[in-house]
């Protein structure tokens, strides 16, 4: 039987050089959490379908992927049951398991599956893949990674410091320049009772986030049609609109929002944040905006969003603040805070902006030519020897013809191959030709081992 | 709605310090693939059904994971086919997707897909989870990583002696003493033939596999049970039971299968494989031992395993050569050879050996305790100062008492505590107290990094 091979839609292969790119993504992002005291956990691809429904809305639980149960996946389900085709309730009876849709659910079911073993406050890192039956589209894939860092369990808004601080230095180890966004959920809610539509603060966080992308007009005519009176409209432009840099545009909202407390408090939190990072001197700007609200409706804090300035492109990274994060799995006040690196956008920004450095497409530095059985006996010798002091080589595994052999060192990017055959055997050397500029020379091991060096 | 939350059986959580040792097993198998010349790449977990069903017998079709396809899953069915409640079958119908069972079935789908890009031979590794919907016992999982290295389109047996090298590397570089098995099909295929039971290779392979648990007597009693003549049994049992070493093993196999050409060819490929590692030596042992078939029907050359020596284990590492390993995908004519390391076995064996390096573990080495908003600020800067020389730091986040921010340093293991209020900010110091001994000392930042310095 010979099958056409292919993969699902919306999910990848990657290859050995996209792999060395997403490695140096994921590495650098790594390293930084670590300096910060992050600490790495993962948690399985799959978790039961009563942890993940109903945490997403009610569109999150349609792009859930199921698990078929396996063994009788039919059993205690009635004729009339199946008969009805009630695709979605059907699919709670065939399944009991789903793979994982975001990090920071299995996050929350973490902490509070091992809160007695967890010191608190708890800094955790995870990179791993999650998987949303969303329709593909450019950009927007079934299966992708997500790199997530939060701390639960501690109030301080010095960790929304740290967090921007990670964020500005990972771009920098990019070198990729960002503006960081900042909003503070307690600003919206103020502004939302100002101009008393309290109840609709969803909505009108909506509306505002779409302003880049539909223009004002647009998100006046969505929020009348939400219900929001004209006068809350006309009372929310300025608000909207508010210009200046940050000092200006906080002093500003504090006189706006005398009224609230909540929105004050929304005014302060903003404001410690925002002065606390201009004494660490920061590389990247950070900047506040109220048209910031990222459409989430659990974020109770501080909200973060990352734009890179020399490409065309959304957001690149997220995050904020969350005051009860473990709740829904019956544990209460944990607060939480984090951040969440878009890693496919990331690598599409280094790409567009050729940032890779040569390191990370660093592979085998030499090849030895395989002249016969007896030369390769010799060259695997010389070999080890490359090989104990840590340099990354191979041995042509065939006795082939030399351009073939040439032919597989060019096509990897090998920079040296190794030729040794009855002279070199007899002189205990071996010739080194450097693939770049084509010169040879007859070298000892030490030698050659010297010139080769490594690029790690 | 309040859920108390748990995780799908078979399945784990892995903690941050089960996330360092996994890092430490993972990194060290990476680094020597590296070393080699391997190249990573990375597949997704979803394959469709159909390059998965029929690879891995009927019994490994059951046992794949099958993702419920979203949407309407219930159309194109009959009311028939449904009230037939055939699971097998319409899971099939219910299902387009499956998650990866091994690396081996997408490897081969990743090759024919993407075989006009690809340099032969290829030498590629796959650190990846894999997913099974076995009974889940101790030391079995649901799902679980594996460390996989192949090279694919070469026929040399350089290949087989260089993975030899690697397991021998890696094995050392962790401190496990093992003994390398290793066997050949031919020589299986040899025997067969020698006592006239070619047909009856899979059963006899399979049934020599359990000398080890079941001892000669059962063994003996399974292939009579399967069919196979008094005479072909006795005649089975001096192969069997071999001994000697290595070279006595081969020259005693070179006449008993004298009239078996297969059979030669395969003790001409061992005795290359083993002579050949003999001039390289290897830190470990290799030994012959023809109980070894690994009961894969796919090998067709070299079998590999590994067994730790100072511990009770099953296989920790094991391999082979296949001949065809594209065939099903209509790529005929792709030999590769290959190991799998058994990253949870490791797991265990380096914990039962205690045998995990400092390092493995090491996370924050210092921690700024907090005394309020003012020291916070000051400490803030000393920080940034600190992690910019590299040094994995942290402050306390809120100001609470002293007990619990020293609780939280010890619970994390971090070695330093540095302890800064009105007087070290008087002088532009800190206090850094050590840990361990309890000893403190008052530093300049400068002097404070060389200190604390840092254990990567």
């Amino acid at each position: 039987m010979t099958t056409k091979p292919s993969i699902p839609k919306g999910t990848r292969d990657f290859s050995p050089l996209e792999m060395a790119k997403r490695n140096y993504i994921f590495d650098t992002i790594r390293e930084v959490y670590h300096l910060y005291g992050f600490q790495q956990i993962e948690t399985p691809a799959l978790e039961t379908l009563a942890t993940l429904m109903g945490k997403y809305g009610e569109e999150g639980d349609k792009l859930l992927f199921k698990i078929l149960n396996s063994g009788d996946c039919m059993s205690g389900i009635s004729d009339e049951e199946l008969l009805s085709r009630n695709s979605a309730k059907l699919a709670g009876k065939f399944c009991e398991k789903g793979l994982r849709y975001d990090l920071t659910v299995p996050f929350a079911r973490y902490v509070v599956m091992h809160r007695e073993e967890l010191v608190f406050p708890f800094k955790r890192y995870q990179i791993q893949p999650v998987w949303r039956a969303d329709r593909p589209q450019k950009g927007r894939y079934r299966e992708f990674y997500q790199c997530d860092a939060d701390v639960v369990g501690s109030d301080s808004l010095l960790n929304e410091v740290e967090l921007m601080q990670i964020v500005d230095t990972v771009f920098s180890r990019f070198g990729i320049r960002v503006c960081i966004k900042i909003n503070n959920r307690k600003i919206l809610t103020g502004i939302a009772e100002l101009i008393g539509e309290a109840e609709k603060i969803v909505d009108i966080t909506v509306a505002i986030d779409k302003l880049d992308k539909i223009g004002l007009d647009n998100v006046n005519a969505e929020l009348r049609e939400k219900g929001i009176s004209e006068e809350a409209i006309s009372k929310l432009q300025p608000v909207i609109l508010l210009e200046g840099d940050n000092g200006e545009k906080l002093e500003k909202l504090r006189q706006l929002l005398a009224s609230s407390a909540t929105g004050l408090k929304g005014v302060e939190e903003t404001a410690f944040i925002l002065s606390t990072l201009d004494g660490l001197g920061l590389k990247n700007q950070v900047e506040l905006d109220l048209t910031l609200a990222r459409g989430l409706n659990y974020y109770t804090g501080a909200i973060f969003e990352v734009k890179a300035l020399d490409v065309q492109m959304g957001s690149i990274t997220g995050g904020g603040r969350y005051d009860n994060l473990t709740g829904v799995f019956g544990l209460a006040g944990v607060s939480g805070v984090g951040i969440s690196f878009g890693a496919d956008r990331i690598f599409d920004v280094l790409n567009q902006l050729d940032l890779y450095p040569k390191e990370a497409s660093c592979g085998t530095r030499l090849l030895f030519a395989n002249f016969g059985e007896r030369e390769a006996a010799y060259s695997m010798q010389v070999l080890a020897q490359v090989r104990k002091a840590g340099i990354r080589a191979e041995i042509y595994p065939d006795c082939c013809k030399m351009k073939k052999q040439m032919g597989y060192a060019n096509a990897k990017g090998i920079p040296y191959v190794a030729l040794a055959g009855e002279n070199e055997m007899a002189e205990g050397k071996v010739t080194l030709k450097d693939m770049v500029t084509g010169g040879q020379s007859l070298l000892t091991p030490e030698e050659l081992i010297a010139i080769v060096g490594n690029c790690r």
